[in-house]
Parts: structure tokens; C-alpha cells; sequence
């Protein structure tokens, strides 16, 4: 059974056709195999066009009646199973109850089906390549995290929630948004933060209604539903997206893989990069120009080393305004954190760094 | 200056006063100092009759000529200095942003008055004792994460808030929920637990509408806005809250602090300590009677080394049903997850588990 990516819209009709695919290769004496996109760093590259990261075209079989992909085999046919379960049922899972749910001995082995939940895991991503489905669109959900607040109105499972009217805390970013409609979107652009407290800082500030605007935050990497509703603001509702990072190696990537797509989900660039967004965070040129130079924090070795990786990345390497920043804080041997700005007083970047930035379009692409 | 505890309710009188107190002994040619219970181990015991963790009675001074106090005297009247304003212009910042305010070199010398957030934080827990006000009181946050569900309204920032209309992703819980006024509470109980996946499962299958409570998780350890949370609920609308944790040291360490405290904050526990919360996680007795035995890890060296400490807690050590857990977990040498229960399927736990073990009052005090 060869792959054919997205040829079907239905994640459900994709994993009732690979269950029938290989009950007819068994019906015909054929060696079951399930084939795919391979899923490793040196099948990822950077497509130039579409400004994401993508798959190649290398290509893994799995086979029944291969001893080194039998266990795999059963593996993604178990996982296939559950998956196919919780669309019937109309439910969601996390990434743990599906390691619970396929972990099990096999009868009359010692020989448990996953003994580790990074075996499942690694089946569900492969499920999406074979599926051409998203993990969230066969229902499977990693953890939620992230605020939401600002001139929006949706209906989720019925209810309608206007993200303009949640008080101090706003809205708690489900793990998984596919189903989310958006009924009203007065916002003219959406705001990320990497930081839980500068989005509070933000809020309390009423920035998102001063500007017209949604604020969103997460803590530390992005959440992948955080992830997918920056994306479907931006695609359907032509929001632009700015990113608000630190000016260090670790605020660099959390851009980059919003706006590129990460390694491991190169497959789903499509479904979760954002060609589009911009980066609004701290920049070596915001250090001079708004006196951060005393809350500089010299570079460990790990910073370095984080910092040598990014700049040689194909979605930078050719980049002149990026490479500028990696030369400027390698020359500083140095980062700074967006609460930095609080040293200029607790709504410096409400009330004067932001309106600046966003007025002179003070972006790097 | 003595520090006379809760003397007085206004926090920003408490600072207030702080500040004259320093000046008038600096106008009668004395020493300033700043007096306050001492925080640290040796200091905190367990109250009995409270089941609370407290403060001692041995004190703390700090004075400005004793060279081994001056820098942290110094740092204590700064910090007390940002919160007062904070108090004044009406707005919070989090531990990170106070750090940065008080960060700079005192002029004229190489020294800053804060090198590290560390510094500052143990002042900001100084200044709670201090003024006998919370570090929320005082409009300082730590970081916000957390969400709820339930048939309940509140009132926050002049929103009106149902957390039982907010879709899939619920109400965000904020760092600081000293302000919400309840509106309407129909719930009749509060279950907190320590994954937000787990919180999701529940809230898909409508746990909180069919049992008529409420639902609310944060991730790993507990947030105090959480905390605050849940202390308010059960003191001001007389709600029982349980802990819904995993079976092991970890899990039983999060279910402590919620109920009496932790040791760095002893000092309020008035403020965020639960005696009457209720453990209604995985116990020894359900391994065997939901069938779990298959999904046991077993412990490593730090399982077990923190199993020790916290069956020697002052809290747990006369408690006869915890030392029982105690000793059948030591005999099993592995723990439990919470997560374990979707192997005996996806809804198992909010069908049959959590009814069962409410129905039969299966809790651990």
C-alpha cells in the first residue's frame, strides 16, 4: 500500500482505507507494508517558494514479515486502531491515553505492544504522514497551555465566547482548535508572546483594545494549538502575526518554528508554519536604542552552541537582516529578555516600545 | 520596628507605615531595622489544631549599619519601594518584572542592588511577613497557568463571566485572583487535578454538568493563582475540593502543599493552605481494583528517596491511612498515573472511576 498524500479529505475515510488496503494485500498472500514520506533531518528540507520547511521524497516501507518492522508494523496498526476508535466515538485523546490504550502484552508473549510512550508517539506522527492528517484531525491532543484575549467572537461546542469580555484571565487555548468558528474578528492583527506574564502585563494594559489587536501567549515553546489558531487567524481571517521573543537564541527558534515549521513535524509545515509571521521581539538594535545594555546576559556555552546551529539553518543562512542579528549578538556574546524593558518602568512596552515598533513597522522578516 | 502581623488589612498602609517606621528612626538617630518572623526550616512546624504548616516564633532583624545586613536591608526598602507604586499606579507586575526594577548599580559603586531574580524574590517573600499582606496583595504575580470549568459566574475587570459557556478551552485562570467576586455558584464541589489533559477528558465528557461541580487543573505543581482559587471556593462558598493526582511521591507532594502548605510559603499559609481538601487520586487499593497492576513503573533512586521524606512530613506522620499508602506503595516499589485508567478506556475515568470513587466517599484526609 503506497501513501497518497491527502488524495482524501475524511481522516476517518484514510484510516478505514489503510485497514481495507491491507486486509486485500493479506486476501491477495501479498507481504503487508505500509509505506511513507521518511521522517528524519536528512529527508527535510527548506522549500524556498513556500518559505516552509517540507519532506522529500525518500520514501520507508514497513512490512509485516520483516523481522526488523514487524514490531513497528503492529505498532502503527494498533495506533491506527485507536485513532479510528476515538473518530467513531466522536473523542479526543492525549498523546498518554494512547500510549495506555495500545500498551499492552502480546498473548502468549512477554512482549509488550509500546513499552515507552515515545514508540507511540513516534506511530502517531507516522500516522499523519500515512493518513495526511494531522494528529488533532485523528483526535489525538498534546497538552494545552496559552491565553487568548481580544476583539474576537467564536463558537466552540455550542457556546459563544467573546474573547473581549473574559476579565483578567481571557480565554485558556485548547489543545485542539479545528473546530472553532470564527463568527467575528474586529482585530487587526494578532500579537504572540512567548511569556504568560508579559501577556498579563499586556492585558491589564488593555493594549489589545488600544490597538486593535489579539494578544496570545503561551509559556516557553509554542503550544501546537496555540500554533494552529495563529494560523487560522492568519489564513482565514488575513491577520498579519507579530512575534514578541527575547533577544536570544531560544526566542529566535520559538519564531522559527511558528513561522517555518519545526524538524519533526516538517510534514505538517502546511498545516502549522506561518510563512507570513514577522518577528516583533527584542533586537540588537533595540538594545542600544532603548538602554538595555546594563540588562544584557552573557552568553553560556549553551547559548553559543544554540546560536552556531540556528544561523547555519537554511531558513536563515541566506537571510541578510537575521544573519545581521546572529554577527550583532555574537559580537555582544550576550542576550536580553523582553521583561528588560521593565527597568524603564512597569508599561514601557505597552504604552512606548510596541506603539513604536508596530508604527515604524520595525519587523524582521 | 516590629512587625506586627495583619495589625493592619490595607497592604499599601502596611507600606506605608513601613516607610515611616524607617524614617522616624532614622530622624531619632537610630539604627533603621526591619524585624520579622525568620523563614526557614528550622522555623516552620506543622500546627496540629490548624493542620496547617506556620511560622515559628524566632525572628529576624535586618538593620542598615550591621554590614552583613546593609545590601539586603537596602534591597528590602527597593522592592518595597516598586510594590508601593505598583499599589499606587493600580497595576501588577510578575516577579521577573520586579526584578528588573530593582536591578541597577547603586551610584558611585561597582555594586548592583540585585544581581539575580533569586535576590529579589526572597525579599518579595520578606515583604509578604513584613506587611502581613500576599505578594498578590501587593500586586506582585508569578506566572499564570491553569484552567476551570463549571456552573459558575463570576464578575473580573467589569466582565461577567459563566465558566460554563467558554467551549473547549474554558476560563484562563490569572496569577492573581484576589479581585473576582463570585456571582453565582451551583456547583457543589471542586475537582482539581494536576494534568491539564486529564481536565480535557473530563471537560469532553461534560464531568463537571453531569456531577454538577467544578473542574480546574494547571500543570504539574500548582499555581498560587490556582491555589487562591481554590482556597476561595471552599472558604467563601463552602465547596469541598479533591485532588485528583497520580500515585507516587510527586503526585502525594502536590495534593500536600494545596492542603497544608508548603514550607517556603509557611508564612502564609493562612492565605492559601486547605485543611478540608480531600485526596481522591490513584491509590494502592485501586491498582488492584481498577486493574492497574499492568501499568506500574517502577520506582528509581528519586521515587524512592522522596517517598522517604514525605512519609517523615509533620503532617503525614501521624496519619494512619497516609502511612498505610505509604508503606504498600514502598512494597510495590512503583507508582501509578493517573493516565494509567484510559487503558481501561477512553471515558473509564469519568464514567466508572471518578462516579465510583465520589459515590463511596474513597477519599484520603
Amino acid at each position: 500500500m503506497t501513501n497518497k498524500k491527502k488524495q482524501l479529505k475524511n481522516p476517518k475515510d484514510n484510516l478505514t482505507n489503510l485497514g481495507k488496503d491491507i486486509v486485500n494485500e493479506i486476501g491477495k498472500g501479498k507481504d503487508p507494508t505500509v509505506t511513507f514520506q521518511t521522517r528524519a533531518l536528512s529527508n527535510v528540507t527548506f522549500d524556498k517558494k513556500a518559505r516552509t520547511l517540507v519532506l522529500g521524497n525518500s520514501m520507508s516501507a514497513r512490512s509485516f514479515f520483516n523481522v526488523a518492522h514487524a514490531k513497528k508494523f503492529l505498532q502503527t496498526m494498533e495506533v491506527a486502531a485507536v485513532a479510528k476508535n476515538l473518530l467513531k466515538e466522536g473523542k479526543h485523546a492525549s498523546l498518554r491515553d494512547v500510549f495506555y490504550q495500545v500498551k499492552r502484552t502480546i498473548p502468549g508473549t512477554k512482549v509488550n505492544i509500546v513499552d515507552d510512550q515515545p514508540e507511540s508517539d513516534a506511530v502517531i506522527e507516522d500516522l499523519e504522514l500515512i493518513t495526511g492528517a494531522s494528529r488533532e484531525q485523528i483526535n489525538i491532543n498534546a497538552n494545552k497551555n496559552g491565553s487568548v484575549a481580544g476583539k474576537v467572537v467564536i463558537k466552540d461546542r455550542g457556546d459563544v465566547i467573546d474573547w473581549s469580555k473574559l476579565g483578567s484571565g481571557g480565554w485558556s487555548v485548547p489543545s485542539n482548535v479545528e473546530e472553532i468558528e470564527f463568527k467575528k474578528v474586529d482585530a487587526k492583527f494578532v500579537l504572540y508572546m512567548e511569556k504568560a506574564a508579559v501577556w498579563e502585563r499586556l492585558h491589564e494594559d488593555k493594549f489589545w483594545e488600544k490597538h486593535n489587536c489579539i494578544i496570545m501567549a503561551s509559556q516557553g515553546q509554542t503550544t501546537r494549538g496555540v500554533r494552529r489558531l495563529l494560523q487560522r487567524l492568519h489564513t482565514e481571517n488575513k491577520l498579519p502575526i507579530y512575534v514578541l521573543a527575547d533577544f536570544d537564541p531560544w526566542g529566535f527558534y520559538i519564531y522559527s518554528v511558528i513561522k517555518f515549521g519545526s524538524i519533526s513535524l516538517a510534514h505538517l509545515a502546511g498545516e502549522t508554519a506561518i510563512p507570513g509571521v514577522k518577528f516583533l521581539g527584542i533586537t540588537a538594535d533595540d538594545i542600544e536604542k532603548y538602554g538595555l545594555q546594563k540588562h544584557l546576559i552573557t552568553f553560556k556555552e549553551a547559548d553559543k552552541n544554540r546560536l552556531k546551529q540556528i544561523e547555519k539553518y537554511d531558513w536563515f543562512v541566506d537571510n541578510k537582516p537575521w544573519q545581521r542579528q546572529f554577527t550583532m549578538m555574537k559580537k555582544m556574546g550576550a542576550k536580553a529578555e523582553i521583561q528588560a524593558l521593565s527597568a524603564r518602568g512597569i508599561s514601557f512596552i505597552s504604552e512606548k516600545y510596541l506603539p513604536e515598533k508596530i508604527k515604524n513597522k520595525d519587523l524582521i522578516d
